[in-house]
């Protein structure tokens, strides 16, 4: 009987990795405690359900997914850059913006480098520097938020990459635009600032930073967006990255030639059209946290101001029992200890319905315990 | 102005990559050659098209989109365990067994690291280890297969992983059950044999090697399939990996969470019970394979004998130049130029008419040239 020991073959980076604890599915709540009915307002997913405009579209490619996916994303690509008004060399699709970010780090990182993210901020960037073995450099949040200055003060010679989530996830914390700049202005060129905007179309038209229109002047900038979240296309996983030519060009050489599949490719296409959709999404997103914030301010629940699709409520050292209390009503939401917020709990903005369910699930929770 | 210098900041061994030449696609011959009808035979694609089971439950799938897939994939590797008679813990699924694959090289190859690989093989075996910045040894083939002897004494103290296509693309070649076993005997215990099965379904089940039962005697054996080639879900992307818990627990922790999209898990979980579909992809390739085989021996052109869904003809010095008439005829072939094959072109099978289409536009260049 022969003997590998697969911890001690496998990269150091790797084997101090946790694995991503994602929200927990719905039918595994309903498995595990036979409810009938849940609601998940636990991952940051559109309640709005699918766009109709995706599900024709989608119903006439599904015959074709017998055929491997446009390894170029000719179409998608040609669509986003009318968009952002950039040329389609400068996109790279990823699966979900987690591909694109992984991508990134895989390009640009090695085991000998430094990356800067902030506390609290979104638990990939972590995952993906561990994933190289290189040196991953967690700057204390302000307010809960990305703590700029510090950020930048934080750059050595070894730092290769510095994350920004704008809004943030978990904390729903959001940077203006002079902050950014100002920041950009900042950081020494050779360094690439990697700017998350996952979040970006529930923010203002107004309050938005003109990001991608920034890749002139700052060639070591990288925007990253998602379908995942207002446009509602999470579980076919479709992202990009907006970069210069040069950057993008690496990332291609990296990037797995099928990495997007057929139907996200179509869905991603047809959802930049649907405009009417996007309204929808952002306007329902605007009176639940309004719904939430109200509950919140009513029971003396502080929170985290939120520019994102979620709202991030304090509920105190026993978090996680009302986590657990909830899930036995039915209703999922995201526990945060893991993000260094451990009297949070991250609720995710859904229909009127669903946040009403939410707010009921904890008024019944306070009331039991007094 | 800033500067930032992509190539220079890039790591080493994504600087040299290339990216992966996917097959043309079809509507991209049609935009540039102004074509009305496109026959692809050029990526090992399966062309019955999707089985009407996967169809059905996609549709009903379809309304989830919004939601985030199990990213434990819990009902697919439930089914894939009861399959393989092995642990759900012992799977790993990949966004294509591309990405089953490139995760195993993340997860246990580092830059200071040998890769082994076979001449002529898989092209993805080596862009996975130059990703990483690791030294692949390509040994070279014998009658255009994996020369395992070879393989085996290519091994030294730096080699981690050695990767094994049965069969292979694009070559088709085919190792018996006692080569392989004897080579797993001949390797080191410490190195990882990477068995890469994406044609299996195509072998004569008499043929086929005991490769999951494998595990218990060699722990450092993982086998890999797909569901893009005789499941018909190319355009889907779905893989995985078989291996000992310990190897699939660190694999899991490099994984993106989200790497395979709801709809991959659903219709995976749907075409493994689709037997039907199945052994009819089995019984349309072998008459394809007969068809071909018969055009080649009656035109007197050698081919090297397939066990995959795709022929490798030997067409001669002008295979390039055949494979752009090819192309104006509106059949799209795979050069194998890139895999030190330029004298061949790789024929995926298709349906009768698909590969008479293709013999016929062989027959028309024939002639014009005679």
């Amino acid at each position: 009987m022969s003997v590998f020991d697969a911890k001690a073959a496998a990269n150091p980076g790797v084997r101090q990795l946790q694995p991503y604890q994602a929200g927990k599915p719905m039918d595994e709540l309903q498995r595990e405690l036979g409810l009938a009915k849940v609601i998940k307002l636990a991952s940051n997913e559109n309640p709005l359900g699918l766009s109709g405009k995706v599900r024709t579209a989608l119903q006439a490619e599904v015959e074709e997914l017998i055929r491997y996916p446009d390894a170029n994303g000719f179409y998608l690509k040609s669509k986003l850059a009318a968009l952002h008004q950039v040329q389609p060399q400068q996109i790279t699709l990823g699966n979900g913006s987690n591909d694109v970010l992984e991508i990134l780090a895989r390009t640009f990182v090695s085991a000998a480098d430094e990356v800067i993210y902030s506390q609290h901020a979104f638990v990939v960037y972590p995952l993906v520097t561990q994933a190289i073995g290189a040196k991953g450099v967690s700057v204390a949040a302000r307010n809960y938020g990305h703590d700029l200055d510090a950020m930048a003060a934080a750059v050595s010679e070894k730092t290769k990459m510095i994350f920004v989530a704008n809004p943030n996830n978990p904390t729903g914390t959001f940077l203006t635009t002079e902050a950014l700049q100002s920041f950009l202005d900042k950081v020494p060129s050779r360094v690439l600032v990697v700017l998350d905007e996952a979040y970006s179309e529930y923010v203002p038209e107004n309050e938005r930073a003109p990001s991608v229109a920034w890749l002139h002047d700052y060639p070591n900038l990288v925007v990253s967006r998602t379908f995942s979240k207002a446009y509602g296309l999470a579980g076919l996983r479709a992202g990009y990255a907006v970069s210069s030519v040069e950057i993008a060009d690496l990332m291609n050489r990296i990037r797995q030639p099928f990495n997007v599949n057929s139907l996200s490719l179509k869905a991603a296409e047809v959802i930049l059209d649907d405009h009417e959709y996007l309204q929808k999404a952002v306007r329902v997103n605007q009176q639940g946290m309004q719904q939430l914030t109200e509950f919140c301010q009513q029971n003396g629940y502080n929170y985290i101001p939120s520019y994102g699709n979620f709202l991030t409520i304090e509920v105190g050292p026993d978090a996680g029992e009302i986590y657990q209390k909830l899930l036995h009503q039915g209703v999922i939401v995201r526990p945060v200890g893991g993000y260094g917020l451990p009297n949070h709990l991250r609720v995710s903005i859904g229909l009127p319905e669903e946040n009403q369910a939410f707010i009921d699930a904890m008024n019944r929770i306070a009331s039991a315990k007094n």
